[in-house]
């Protein structure tokens, strides 16, 4: 880190000044907390694994390789680069397929909303009909019908193979693209699929080869997102609206210990959603009065707070997000949540301490998520998300009972103005509805490039988001747009960058291009799962100027990466093409052709690689360099 | 172990003196062999992995959990328990998803043979109308219109979710224990959709619960079995055969290096059965001959090799079953093999330098396999595998050619007889077509018990098939009839346990039985893929005693368990409700809570259980006394 950023994390563990104060609360009741547990956890940790160079799946391990002594192999005989490649092929994969079951419950709820089973109803059609016309579907029949056949398309596009080639990659690949990827014979099928090739390719003794894992990891990545993410963001769109900008308020300032307070925590919007519609009833919200509170309010966590957030307008109901999952344990220590119902990750497993210590009540809201001392579990199912909403209002209110007397709150005063919601579509109307206007403004240089930042939340690299805020802070000062999606994203808005006022913040070029338009630098695009949304708006960029990716003055960065989602996300980045740094470095460090491979050989490739780098200040002059060798590529100055 | 089986062990790396012997010559070439490799990592192990207490999955690890230190919890919060049964539940996943692939494989091999395009034929016609009228398919119409529509049916039943239950399992479970699975929510749904379930819950920060990881293991298991397993072994015979009892050859001494060599390695029997269909040609001989050679041989290695072993006749074309996964290195150190033809594992990574001293011609004949050094990739399609095995044969004889002057063969002068091709068929009509015999023989006491055996060979509890063997061998001095499928049952063919000179080996009882009925005292029911059809012999068993599976004197067990498809097949077991032994003890002994409820609280769950111990007499008196539990609960003596 240079050291005008490195001298201002001393002593702390996140960027943010609310984390901070709640810190010092968790710490006075004895708390364990995520940020002393590093510290411990750094006193111990395996230098094989860190390498990528362990391996413990098998009975004749736990092996590993040092390449300084006799042990250059496992014992099956497997080498260092393919063992650290496996490794990471796992991680991929466990991403893939939490992505996928996220669409698969996306898609059954689309079907049990044409069926009229779910509260929810078809509030964009015209998006509907969109996708529908894209597939192939007929768009001249009942909404509800088009719906269903639609949700029956995308699930069984996940199980797509070489016999029936996947309709969402023709459609939305990248024309360019399609035969780099024949080419290289990582041409994607169905999500679920290619994640059992994968899981069948990570067994011990099948594939032992290094650049053959590599190459299902890329396969993996472009079936996760045109299988998976890019269907299941287009069905939350058709069922809850397409994402446009508006003001939002972030940060732990957000609560009041008096209302009832229902947090929604980890990556599906089902229940927040449904419980959302159903605070809006005065009779729901005069129940939480009788019980002594102001009132029943809903607060985005996380993932699943950026999917309300982007999509519902903040009021009396629903009051904006918290931050991301480093913020959660800080969150239940103000002693303001009621319920803390949680769906996918990020969903910590320590937490039922706070949750006796604060008086929260720890609810499953699905068939993937538990941990120690849940109190209750409801799993999703599309056709009793009403009944889920009451049964969560009412394990809320009665907790509040608990609560109200029972703990002091303690709130930061910090809250903090975003504007989320955009996406392709707002793109595009604030550019009148076509896509020369940014051309002519990234031709004239006034916008370098584009950098989509999708990530998570470390402390391996620095307190919590100090490296995706300060490389973000670095990147548009040197007037490059961010698109941001994820954990990472959150740390923007929490941070006052994706507001108007941040546009000060922002490089010349930059600053009048934001300045005509009313928009933010940094573009809150969302979640994760938003990746495939923000590669949807780079791809009609690459198909209108008739272009492939590479060619592009873009690059992707995960600045803080931490699960495994994050690493399909990035290894669908190089496939699709992008200059895409990560940090922290992966566990591959150990395995010398491997790194070479990812770092530098894919290129020749794909035409994406891995650039990896801790100081935010060098990988911005990194992501720049780039990006001025891409414009010279197209003949920009 | 026993003194006197551990004295035998001394010096030793295999049980078998084919294997000992070309390890002398594999040490004297100075080759890398999975033996020594052994060795050195022996001496670099790490306890925390050992113990299931290391995790290394998201960027804020690699964590150990240190639970005399201060280091209770990894940095996200989990505890021993929870991290040692994610790692447990990975490699569950990886077992259940390689067999997926291995069913997805049968099912559209069975449906491109319905369609006319394999050199395939439906070869039991009975079995296939037996399946279609268990699962409700039409019979009365073409044979192959009936193979496509099964096909299409068990394929989607693998993606079956709560909303559509499988078919499968409710045809096939025991009747006892559905109620009992429903009751403790483990009910199994299709495997594709279990394992991505299970895969999403091993996420960072998604399922923290030891005892919910758990059950999602059970469900995988049971999904696997019901859905993959079962169903693909039946479109194996009704493809090539329903196994049927008859003398085959093992053992490394089936190799002459006069002939042309082609071995089959893995577990998939597709491009072996069209080789050697292709090999009985007179013009295929003749062009071998013309190479200088004596002919075209196909030799069974490993699961392929028993594939092949249930279902043909040894003849001049087909010779046998050479061994397990850990004689493959000394295989190739023969100097006889032509082309190792690969498409599962156990397929070791090392053994490019094999191929170079011996000259073997290495060929991935799948889209999972790859290793170091793999000449040539020839992907499997079942449309085109008359045509992969014209390939095979042209590099086979390519290969002898340069092999036939290049490298001086050495063959251990070694060669068992084996009765092969047990499956509940053959039973039933061993007995006359109905179980009374065979329980009057346990009522009688004349055998005690069953002891299904399935699982792999590890190095880690001993030499080579030495666990396998020494524990079956006391179980049948103490009437215990042995029915075997993996590794290990090749581990016993070649051992001599499974053919008629074997009954001197057996207990008065069981002795008995073996000779009024012609059998061995250890019946070879295939590879590790037959857990289900071994399963399906107990579930008769169980439907006709009118009892529950936990009701029965029998038990299974895992004494050399190694990679990741037989941690499913364990978890299977102890879900279906048997007492269950696994040698070596699983990495988790570090998590108190997760070996007690394992070891014992499950038992009062599913009525299965899982039981540890390295020692085979010990382990063999454990069984006994469950056995003999089991039969004073049904009243017999």
């Amino acid at each position: 880190m240079s050291e005008t950023i490195l001298e201002k994390t001393e002593g702390r563990v996140s960027y943010h000044d609310s984390v901070e104060e709640m810190l010092k609360r968790i710490r006075e009741d004895g708390m364990t907390n995520v940020f002393d547990r590093w510290a411990a956890q750094e006193k111990i940790r395996c230098k094989f694994c860190l390498e990528g160079l362990s391996c413990q799946l098998c009975s004749q391990g736990p092996c590993r390789i040092n390449l300084k002594g006799e042990q250059q192999k496992g014992v099956c005989g497997i080498g260092p680069d393919a063992m650290a490649m496996r490794n990471m092929l796992l991680r991929n994969i466990m991403g893939a397929g939490t992505y996928g079951h996220h669409a698969y419950e996306a898609f059954r709820t689309l079907r049990a909303t044409g069926e009229g089973k779910t509260p929810f109803t078809i509030k964009d059609v015209d998006k509907l009909k969109w996708m529908c016309e894209k597939v192939g579907i007929n768009t001249n029949q009942d909404t509800n019908k088009m719906a269903i056949q639609l949700a029956d398309f995308l699930e069984a596009e996940m199980g797509k193979d070489v016999e029936e080639p996947s309709v969402m990659v023709e459609v939305f690949a990248p024309n360019k693209r399609k035969q780099v990827w024949k080419d290289l014979d990582i041409y994607p099928n169905g999500v679920v699929h290619d994640e059992q090739n994968a899981v069948a390719s990570c067994l011990t003794n099948v594939d032992g080869d290094h650049v053959s894992l590599a190459k299902k990891a890329l396969r993996l990545g472009l079936s996760t997102i045109y299988t998976a993410q890019i269907g299941l963001e287009m069905t939350q769109d058709i069922l809850f609206g397409t994402p446009m900008p508006h003001e939002v308020n972030v940060d732990l300032g957000i609560m009041d210990p008096g209302y009832v307070n229902i947090v929604f925590n980890g990556h599906q919007p089902w229940p927040g959603v449904a419980t959302i519609q159903k605070a809006k009833m005065q009779e729901v919200q005069q129940r939480a009065k009788d019980a002594g509170a102001k009132g029943v309010r809903v607060v985005g966590s996380i993932e699943t707070g950026q999917e309300l957030l982007q999509r519902f307008e903040v009021d009396d109901v629903f009051v904006g997000l918290m931050g991301n999952w480093l913020s959660i344990e800080p969150l239940l220590a103000t002693g303001t949540v009621d319920v803390l119902a949680m769906e996918e990750n990020c969903s910590p497993p320590a937490i039922d301490c706070y949750a006796e210590k604060y008086q929260v009540t720890l609810v499953g809201v699905s068939t993937i998520i538990n941990l120690p001392g849940l109190d209750h579990m409801i799993p999703y199912d599309p056709s009793k998300v009403d009944q889920m909403a009451d049964n969560l209002i009412d394990l809320a209110i009665e907790n509040f009972k608990k609560r109200k007397d029972k703990v002091t709150p303690k709130v930061p005063k910090i809250t903090q103005k975003a504007i989320a919601g955009f996406s392709t579509e707002a793109v595009l109307k604030a550019l009148g509805n076509k896509l020369d206007p940014l051309v002519d403004v990234i031709a004239a240089g006034k916008i370098k490039g584009v950098v989509a930042l999708a990530n998570c939340s470390t402390l391996r690299n620095g307190p919590q988001d100090w490296n995706s805020v300060n490389l973000v802070k670095q990147l548009i000062k040197k007037d490059i747009l961010v698109v941001a999606g994820g954990c990472g994203n959150h740390a923007l808005e929490v941070a006052g960058l994706c507001n108007l006022d941040a546009i000060n913040m922002a490089g010349e070029g930059l600053k009048e291009v934001c300045n005509m338009l009313k928009i933010p630098p940094v573009l809150s695009f969302g979640t994760c799962t938003d990746t495939g949304r923000i590669s949807m708006l780079v791809t009609e960029l690459a198909n209108h100027l008739d272009v492939d990716v590479p060619q592009l003055p873009i690059a992707v960065t995960a600045p803080e990466w931490m699960e495994q989602k994050a690493t399909i996300d990035g290894v669908f980045a190089v496939a699709y093409g992008a200059y895409t740094h990560l940090s922290p470095t992966p566990f591959l460090t150990g395995a010398e052709k491997l790194v070479k491979l990812l770092t530098q050989d894919v290129e020749g490739l794909t035409g994406g690689k891995i650039a990896l780098g801790d100081d935010p200040v060098q990988v911005a002059n990194d992501i720049e360099a780039h990006i001025i060798s891409k414009r010279k590529g197209l003949g920009l100055s």
